[in-house]
């Protein structure tokens, strides 16, 4: 099993401003290009994301998830509504859990989800999209406590947009 | 005058570990391979730089910028011993100064430094060479206080080391 992330970021390191806005990725945004989302979204088969990503999916008007086993990592279980669960453990738990349970790739979304997974050397493959913007503030992807990790550069895209998507994977170094 | 930034950083954002240590450089350190500083280097006929830069910099064994004009950004002038000046002032006076004699291309290093030109806007581009790793915790390129900045992706280039180099230019969106 794998556990991936794929996520987007302000060259300074934030995935949202502090009030959770993203309106800055429309610097990015292209009719008909997805940066490779949809392809990945397609090989996934489990969601595991926090409590703050979990909410704002619950504030879209669709479910987004629909058709993927989802996993929410909180202390405050909810009123499942599209059959997420909710789990409290650890994420190496967690991952053992899913394993067994035969998941073949884990979309591990969220800043502090990631942290965890990352602290815990659980994730197999980042892709970082790096959006040509320096935000000043925000919620940061990376932050003390993951630890120090060696990464392999696995590729680099960019677009005409400024946009860089960079694909590491875990180093074997 | 253009005012250019080139340097190294963690894919965390870290410029140095916090005791100033930059060691994991060494997994990208290749013979012969400079990652273009040489010929950065030779465009830049002044360089711009706080303390802890230039303090690293006077504990070398010799001084690195020789032939180069050095100003040091400090309210704590020092004796200066290779033709250093030290300017306590903001970097938009220094820049207006500097243009006003004749300079063409300022460097400008060191994280407080940058991200002081870059919160006045005085950044015309960025070289940042992203490291394969995440350091966990050390002295960010960015951070609070610069304002939020488009930037246009000037050029991308990357490495069997795993080192990409992303070229920022002032966006003139």
């Amino acid at each position: 099993m794998q556990c991936s992330v794929f996520i987007a970021t302000s060259l300074d390191g934030y995935i949202a401003r502090r009030d959770g806005s993203i309106d800055w990725l429309e610097i990015v945004a292209t009719p008909g290009e997805d940066y490779g989302f949809a392809a990945f979204y397609a090989t996934v088969d489990v969601l595991v994301m926090g409590r703050t990503t979990y909410e704002t999916a619950l504030g879209f008007s669709e479910w987004p998830y629909a058709g993927k086993r989802v996993v929410v990592m909180t202390h405050r279980p909810g009123e499942s509504r599209h059959g997420e669960e909710y789990v409290s453990g650890t994420p190496g738990e967690l991952v053992r859990r899913l394993a067994a349970e035969g998941a073949k790739r884990v979309y591990v979304d969220g800043g502090t989800v990631i942290r965890q997974f990352l602290a815990e050397d659980l994730l197999d493959d980042l892709t970082i999209s790096m959006i040509p913007i320096v935000l000043g503030d925000g919620l940061p992807l990376f932050g003390r406590g993951t630890g120090e990790h060696r990464l392999a550069l696995a590729g680099v895209q960019h677009w005409p947009t400024g946009l860089v998507q960079l694909r590491y994977e875990k180093s074997r170094r």
